[in-house]
């Protein structure tokens, strides 16, 4: 079975897992000491720079093995809200999005698809997480699926159970304020295997896998 | 520049890293207990297995990425010794070895090369440390070049100072013999950087990295 996997999702100590204020100028809102030690080069293997091979690079190599489709919130594509204008913005990557895959954008209104040259496509969709996954699935062709974030994403998807795999990165940084990760998920304990790494950097990596339904 | 790398090389706490009788019915000698742990089959990617990710598995599927070709001793083909028999053996790995690249397998015995359909070549080369890499790095068409063992074949090349990674893996047994990696590289220190974590599995692993050189 394929599985759904959530891949390098940065978290504060207190639990904050994207800024309150996102805008065009500012992708990641006032949460930029979570990616400060993020390095997204090595998503695609750690062949992809010339600098030491650490651990923590290692780690987050894992988000492109094996996917056939991601699920992103909306605010991971853009910062915009309501109805979308019509000013011509395909996501915040260029013309090179690192995906490579169809990309699965929920929001409660229409947009065409977007196609790059490089096999990334972005479907825009509405309904429940379980809909919005099938809909993935179908499109992932027997690989994984990645839930992409944000964090309200993550949590809808965790709240109905349909996440399988989730790889956090907790960074010795307190934010005060931000998009909560945990609210409302009392109940995850006995839901998941938890394993936790430090690495030198100070990070720890906590491999989050799913008790398998009996 | 393209890196040279070893990668999920088990070593025990004394410092062996294979056993010291390999035949047909014994290819890793009497040196099982440092493979109990290890999972081959998510060198390609954390997705071919169902099990969970671990952290373990994790770091073992960096072995594939961005890996043009392999350098392995003879003994990691074979158990035979002196003169090739021709008793048509084409390494341990059946109709499809893991490899899926040009492998050059280190020995003073003249044999034919043996191609399979699944990308993997078995290249039979003599030749000082650095020669044998340079006609691995000519196949590797720009990727890497995966130092594949075994612990004779590694030594060598630390010696000759050609690793720019290695990933090491501590395993909790004591072996009492076998072939010892460490042996005359007492003047390592200095020469990389080295990251440790240590896995819920009771694993260590090691990240040595090759200090730039100036």
């Amino acid at each position: 079975m394929p599985r759904t996997r959530v891949h390098n999702l940065n978290v504060s100590l207190d639990g904050y897992a994207a800024g309150d204020h996102v805008s065009f100028d500012h992708p990641i809102g006032d949460a930029g000491q979570l990616f400060e030690q993020f390095d997204g080069r090595v998503i695609h293997g750690v062949d992809k720079v010339q600098e030491p091979i650490t651990v923590d690079r290692a780690l987050t190599s894992m988000w492109s093995q094996g996917i056939g489709a991601e699920i992103m919130g909306r605010r991971k594509f853009g910062p915009q809200t309501g109805e979308w204008p019509d000013d011509g913005w395909q996501g915040w990557w260029g013309d090179e999005p690192p995906f490579q895959t169809p990309v699965f954008v929920m929001t409660h209104y229409e947009h065409p698809p977007i196609e790059f040259a490089n096999g990334t496509s972005f479907h825009f969709v509405s309904g429940s997480p379980k809909e919005v996954l099938r809909l993935a699935q179908g499109a992932a062709d027997g690989r994984d699926v990645r839930l992409g974030g944000g964090p309200t994403t993550v949590r809808q998807f965790l709240q109905a159970d349909l996440v399988d795999f989730m790889h956090l990165v907790i960074v010795p940084v307190v934010l005060g304020h931000g998009v909560a990760l945990w609210d409302g998920l009392g109940d995850l304990r006995g839901r998941f295997v938890v394993e936790s790494v430090a690495t030198p950097s100070g990070l720890t990596h906590q491999f989050f896998n799913r008790v398998a339904t009996l």
